[in-house]
């Protein structure tokens, strides 16, 4: 099944797809999709991220491929809906989109083995794990403002069930910019695997219901501007829509630079 | 006023010191303070923790001090509360407390200024961001494995009101183990303040109520062993002890090592 969460007619409701462009609420009543504001689609708990799980990515970017996962965590205030948009700031030269698959945590996971792994999913989404690639630099990384900052991380749609994805490590991604396809890749070549994943960050701490796990992005990345429409698609999962908004457009002139 | 989360007689309450060693609970019983479960003083938002943010431990580590405050993010699983223990993994060579001046954020915070920055400030409380030196050196600083195991950061016992802190910046920070004291500075020289720090990560996400941003540690660190009581102790905040416990005794030897 997938499940929306979207704000409508005054309350957050759970959603899903109709055979038409409607959605059916949890209480039943159809809406036209347009009508509604589409939220993550899960109320995220810890939020780790992958730096370089793809090794033509990391080629891409001239890093050597790691030997541990590079795992970095993320603040709720990064998470967004579908359809919404994410700022570019003024002043940088260089913001990539990241399509990625999304890996939600469905039970308490300790001390997980790799074989048992998907016991622990509960399902799939699609996130779009935005960098701005000026600030990467600094001793601790990813600087917080490469990838924390209001908004980067589109989220969504849907929140897939588990069992409707026979093999999630392999499912094409896809990422277009203004209906142009930038890049394609397939989740068989991440480095670490998802129940790899599972094992590692459950043997040292433990992983709890809303938890997401964002996997890495395969190469094809480009710089994005405002305006741009950034569709990030992930078989079985659906499209992911969001928009790049200027800082000063989307926050008005008073806005400080940052 | 102080405050502490505590669980007692089947409930989690709010309770507060007394001129003797009872605690007064929120519906107004005195306990014996050994009779309560300290927890967190506060249900953590995000977590923000600082590297190398006193010019002196920066030093100590032999490394510059740097030109951006060093920020990486915690889990809530990483939180413990007074009196609890802490495991020592079995197979590290080197595990360090950290004093540091935690900061609780008390309103929403988008494009603060320092000179207003304590008017989003609830209070203060004691963090002991224990490190496992063992694991940092990753192409992602500080490896999660570092700085993110269960129970690794030790809060409390007190939420303590702003309004009762003159300066947090001119704070006495000490560290006994075992009764010997170990560590001894003061908030004065942080290299990045507590009003700038909120200006600097309020300029490009929101803080919430509830965030946490421990400010990170002065010189005089030292390896600890299961069985050591250490008591990080910050002037005005209190006394929050805590206790390693081996691997194997603390979780039994089926627990695998990580």
């Amino acid at each position: 099944m997938k499940t929306a969460r979207v704000a409508y007619d005054g309350a957050i409701h759970v959603a899903h797809p109709t055979d038409t462009d409607a959605l059916r609420l949890g209480d039943g009543r159809l809406v036209a999709e347009q009508a509604v504001t589409f939220l993550p689609p899960v109320v995220p708990g810890t939020i780790f991220a992958l730096g370089l799980n793809y090794a033509d990515h990391a080629k891409e970017l001239a890093f050597k491929a790691p030997e541990e996962p590079l795992v970095f965590l993320k603040g709720p205030n990064a998470l967004i809906g579908h359809r919404a948009r994410t700022v570019r700031p003024d002043n940088v030269d260089y913001m990539h989109y990241e399509c990625e698959l999304a890996v939600v945590i469905g039970r308490k996971a300790r001390n997980v083995k790799a074989e048992n792994a998907y016991d622990y999913v509960r399902g799939y989404t699609i996130a779009n794990d935005y960098a701005i690639r000026d600030y990467l630099e600094n001793y601790y990384r990813p600087n917080l403002r490469v990838k924390n900052r209001d908004g980067c991380t589109p989220l969504g749609p849907w929140l897939v069930d588990r069992e409707d994805i026979a093999d999630p490590m392999n499912l094409a991604l896809r990422t277009h910019v203004n209906g142009r396809l930038t890049q394609e890749g397939s989740t068989r070549d991440m480095i670490f695997s998802v129940p790899w994943l599972i094992e590692y960050l459950s043997s040292f701490m433990t992983l709890a219901p809303g938890d997401l796990i964002l996997t890495g992005t395969p190469e094809g990345l480009a710089d994005t501007r405002p305006g741009d429409e950034i569709v990030t698609e992930i078989e079985g999962l659906g499209r992911l829509v969001n928009t790049i908004a200027a800082q000063s457009e989307y926050y008005g002139s008073r806005h400080s630079a940052a």
